[in-house]
Order: C-alpha cells, then structure tokens, then sequence
C-alpha cells in the first residue's frame, strides 16, 4: 500500500522528537508530510531546516482538511488534546496522542466516544509500556505468576524540578496553564503504569495533595494517594518534585510473594507455596513459606516513543495490536483527578469519578488563580478557549 | 552500694528472657530477688529451676509491699503494664515496662503521671533503640546531617504471621485479650522509631486500618497511615502480617537528600548543597544537587534488651540518662491509638489525640466481639479488671 502520511499537531520540545526519526525514515511505510503549529517563525523554520516538501499549516483545522495527511500525532498543550483529536476523528484521520490525554475527564470521555465513532485507530504515547522493566511486570503478573495482588505501593519521588524550571515559562505550574502540577506533568506514565502493569483500577482513593511545597507554585507537587482495589488489595502512592535525589520504587505484593522494581532492576521473590494455601495448611505458631529470590531477566532497551509510533501505524496498516490504545488514557487520568477531587473535599472519591464535579473544582482553582491573569503574559495561545 | 535488687512481673517469654541474664549475673550490680505470676504452678517450676532464695508471690501487690525488691520489670499482659507500673510507684519502687506502654493512652497517660508524682526511675522496653541502625539514623538526623526532614515513608510488612498462630491462645489479636492487632503486638518498636529517630511526633493522622484481611481475626492486620507533621513534611506508615516475605523499609528524606534503612543496611544520599541552598541559586531549566551515595558504617550488635535493663539500672544507681524514658511510651502508643480512632471514625484525627474517645470506641469494639466471650475461656485472668 502507499505510504502512510502523518501530520504533527504542535512543534515543542514532543512534536520536534517525533519529527527527527520520522524525517529520518525511522518508521518504516510512513512519513511526515504535514506540521502545524501556531507560531508562524516556528513554521518557518521548519521550512528551512526540513525543506519545503513537508506541508506547513498554522492551525491543526486547516491541516486536517488538507488532505495531506492520513493520521496525526498531536504534542499540543494538555488542555488541548482532547478538542484536536475530536477534531481529528471528524475529518476522518487516525491519531495519536501524547500524554496525558486531557486534564479533566469529561474532556477526554468526549475524544473516547469520538473515537469510537470514527472507527479510526486512536493511540496514546506511553512509550513507557514499551519499557521492559514494565512489560515483564505485568508478564508476571498477568500469568499469575505473583498470585493474586495484595497491595501495590510506587514511591516516585526523583521529579526533582528548581523554582527556575517553574519560572521558565508563565503556563508552567499553573491551573490555567497546564491544570495541575506532578499529577498532570510528570507523572501521566507512572499513574498509566500503575493500572496497566496490574490490571486493577481502584475503586476508591482518599489522597492528600499539598500545593506549592518548597516552591512558589499554585498546583500540587506532593502528593500521596491510598487506594483500594474491588479484590481487598491496597496500595499508595507517593510523588513530589522537591526531593532530591527522590526514589523511584514500585513494589507489588502478590499471593504468590513480591516484586519491586527499582534502580532499573526487577526482582522477584517468589514463594514456593503460595501464601494462601501455606496459611491454610500451616500448624504451628511461627512459620512462613519458602521463599526464592531472583533477579529476574531484563531485555534492554524498549523502543519509547519510535516503538509507540511504529505499533501505531502497524494497528492501522496491518492491523497489529495497539500496545496503548488511546482509550487507556482515561484511567490514569481519572487518578490524577481522583487524588485532587479528594484533596479539595476532604473527602474519599469513588471512582468513576464524579466528572462535573472534578470540572466545576478545577474551574474554581482558575478562577481564584493569580497566574490565570499571569500565564496570559506568556505563550499561552494554545491554552485559550479550552476551558 | 548495695546490689540492686530486681522482681519480675510475669513469667511469660518476655519475662522469662529476662529473668535468664539476670540469674546469669547479666547485669552488674542488680540480682533477681522475686518474682511473681498469676499461675502457681509457673512458680513452683521457677523454685525448683532457679533455686528457693528468689522469693514468689501469686500477686504483683504483694511483691511490692514485701520489701525484696527494689525496682520491677512490667511483663504482663499489654492492658496490665500500666495499673501494675502505678501501684509499684505508690510503693515507691523503681519501674521498667515491656512494651507497648499500654493498650490506651488514658492508662498510660495516668502511669506517667504516677511516674512523675513518685520520682522513681521510669523506663520502658525499647530494645529497638539500642539496634545501630536506628541510632545512627538518630544522629544523622538530630546532629543536622539530612538537614530538615522532608517525608518518612516506612513501609513494615514483614509481620508475617498464620491463622495457627492466632489460633494459638484465645486471647490473641482480640480487642478483650489484646486490644488491637499488628499495631499493638508487632509495631511498637517501630512507632517508637519513626518518631524517636526523626525527633518528630505528628500534628495529625488519617489512617486505614483493614480487619482479620485474609485471616479469621478481629483486629487490624493491614495498616496504612499518611501523617503530617508540623513543619510540612508528611510521612506514609505501611503495615500488615499477611504478607510474604514482607517488607521492612524505612527512608526519610531531608533538606540533604535521603537515608534508607533496609536489609540491615543504612545508606546515605547525600546533597553536597542543601536542596534549598540549591534551589535557591539554580537559573537554568534542569538540574539537581550533586549527590554522593554513602554505605554508612554500623557497629554491629546493640545490647538489645539486656542493655535496656542495663541502662534502668545504671540511670537508677549512677544517675546515666535513660536510652528509654518509661514517659515516652505514650508516643507511640499515640501513633497506634489515631491510627485506628482515624479509621473508626472515617476521618482526621489530630494529636494528641481525644483518649476519652478513644477509649469509649475501644469499649464498642469490646462488646461487639464475640471474642470478648471466647477469650474468656483461655488464660486471660491477667487481662481481667483492667478496661
């Protein structure tokens, strides 16, 4: 078949990743035949750099009915993924969306049933289910090799960001701009991984957000959520931004032992006898099952954002299984919401979560923000009118 | 001066290990002259072990006002320690209890002012305090070494423990026998030493207690609690004694970086800048402090009980200061109590905490039980009168 014609809907630092293997020739049967981006020097020197082949448009609207492109990758601001990619499915093209999928449910409930309708293939970039550490992680659980989960628990804490990276842009760290902080910014993979690795949504969370901590910002960046899964299990959630040098640790427990999976390693110990079955057979006072350690084996490497892109195309040309469907993009989403809708009332949210009401929340948080009025001074064109 | 002379209260193990070094001679300077025991024939075993010389009495009072002693080891059940410690302050005896201080703090509250009204050497068994690790995490943290605590995240979930061990005495893991769970009768050490090691007690606790998870029991086997303390940071407890082979992880991390304690190791990440000095002085988007990573030399040992005991005396007889002042076992027991008064309640509990309520939710959790009936047919004489 020809070749596959992809459009890149924004060209910051995501949208100029995507464009330099797809130039390249790095995804095999596609190319990049269109951009679009809102600022006219940006596009200019695209021009220059890339040469004037590639189709250049100053809104995502105008690329969409060019007729240039069969399917878009789009790398906007958050807030704006949702309206581009309903967009998107109208004019009949397949997308794929970089994370997070939106800022606030509703919106990306909306680009989901969208979606849906097209018929288009919809996908969403989270290259870090392409890493192995992860996709073995969810191996061993899905196989049942841990037994059952018990509890999950990620400590996440190496987002280390300076007031000066919080400055650097007026949007940054702001409700208007961005629509939240660790949750929304740095943490859309880990809250994706967290579901997809074990296959278990909550159905609850009680989480306790605190805004500007050590910073001078107005959104979160300390975080630590509870939750409870429908099986009994439970499992925590800690991020920030202020700590360094910060952990990255996850640990799953399971009917069958623990994995934790921590400084790149992977390690299982496994109980011989699950726990359950020890329990019920055991007589005496004190006791616990064999337990074998191992480390176990890791591919290195994981194609990242290349391999999501590629698995993309490959869903659309031949039909492939998508490794991140875009619809997924509502669960870790939902936790993000979840873990602020429960620090504003003070409250346990249940999960689906009450979307009006997390929108009506967020509203207020603009609303009351100093830097609703602040981020106007900076580039914040894409933001405007998304919310 | 004379020797000093020891009565035991309560041969059970605790009481028993401790009687073993003292008739070694363990203790220079102290001896064991009594004991007592609710069961006569403990006691007709204790005379043809230990020899007749070590006089045995069927009550704690009489013991006290027999004149054979001069200060008693509390090694009764936990709801007992604290009417005990008081009568043997009224007869002007020096006291160390084992640990957990006692079941509420309205008891021990009550204990500690007997404490003070006698003037007597008040200590408590806190064995853990002489382990190391956590003495060094100690002098880490109060010499200034981290710097500003930040968060404390100790995730203690190696408890493991079957249904045929709490089949083993009707008394156990009941609100009658026992008054709680795995916070009770295996935390103690550990809420000592989350608060002991940092220095720093929290303003308030919101608390998840789980109970009988994946065993036949009444009490909470599955623990986590989020704490805020009073200069910002916040802190995660994870407890439970279902899992294996469970987790035993406590980091805390500061101003200058992060120690972890696990596997009996202490390390140490730590910012040649201040995080704050850091952020402070940063211009540029990304960066972080430089970090050196220390494997922290630890004395191995620590004179575990025998040392406490050691301490007691040498605190009564030289004047040492005492490792582990018989006053700050309501601490942890405070730890313990807004853990499940939070859970209870379904709601923050802020510190201290309200002990009346307390204790009137404790009382409920008493009369609901069936177990309050069934423990009454084990041996549970010593639990008795006291709530």
């Amino acid at each position: 078949m020809a070749t596959f014609r992809i459009g890149l809907v924004g060209l910051g630092n995501m949208g100029t990743g995507h464009a330099n293997y797809l130039i390249e020739g790095g995804i095999k049967g596609a190319e990049l035949t269109a951009v679009t981006d809102v600022r006219p020097e940006r596009l200019a020197e695209i021009a220059e750099q890339w040469g004037e082949h590639i189709h250049r448009f100053e809104s995502p609207e105008e690329m969409f009915r060019s007729g240039t492109v069969d399917g878009v990758i789009i790398c906007t601001p958050h807030y704006d993924h949702p309206a581009q990619a309903i967009s998107a499915f109208e004019h009949g093209l397949h997308v794929l969306i970089e994370k997070p999928a939106g800022v606030y449910t509703r919106q990306v409930r909306e680009m989901n049933e969208a979606a849906a309708k097209s018929g288009k293939v919809f996908g969403i970039m989270y290259n870090q289910r392409t890493n192995p550490l992860y996709a073995k992680l969810k191996d061993l659980i899905s196989s049942g090799e841990l037994g059952e989960v018990r509890r999950t628990n990620w400590i996440i804490t190496d987002w280390y960001r300076t007031q000066s990276y919080y400055n650097s842009g007026g949007w940054r760290a702001t409700w208007a701009g961005e629509g939240g902080g660790v949750l929304i910014n740095q943490d859309p993979h880990q809250l994706d991984l967290w579901q997809w690795t074990t296959g278990m949504m909550p159905t609850r969370v009680r989480a306790f957000c605190q805004f500007g901590k050590h910073r001078d910002i107005e959104v979160e960046n300390d975080v630590t959520a509870y939750v409870e899964y429908e099986n009994g299990a439970t499992g925590v959630f800690v991020t920030s931004t202020f700590e360094s040098p910060g952990t990255n640790r996850f640990e799953v427990s399971g009917d069958r032992g623990k994995i934790v999976i921590e400084n790149g390693k992977l390690t299982f110990w496994r109980l011989r006898t699950p726990e359950s079955e020890f329990n019920a057979n055991f007589k005496s006072g004190f006791g616990q099952p064999e337990c074998w350690k191992f480390d176990i084996p890791i591919q290195h490497g994981g194609g990242q954002h290349k391999e999501i892109t590629e698995n993309w195309v490959s869903a659309i040309v031949n039909g492939t299984p998508l490794l991140a469907p875009g619809e997924e993009g509502i669960k870790g989403l939902t936790l993000s919401n979840a873990m602020l809708l429960s620090t504003w009332t003070d409250s346990w949210v249940d999960l689906p979560i009450d979307e009006d009401l997390f929108y009506e929340k967020l509203q207020e948080q603009i609303a009351k923000s100093d830097s609703a009025k602040k981020a106007d001074h900076y580039e914040t064109l894409s933001v405007k009118g998304t919310h």
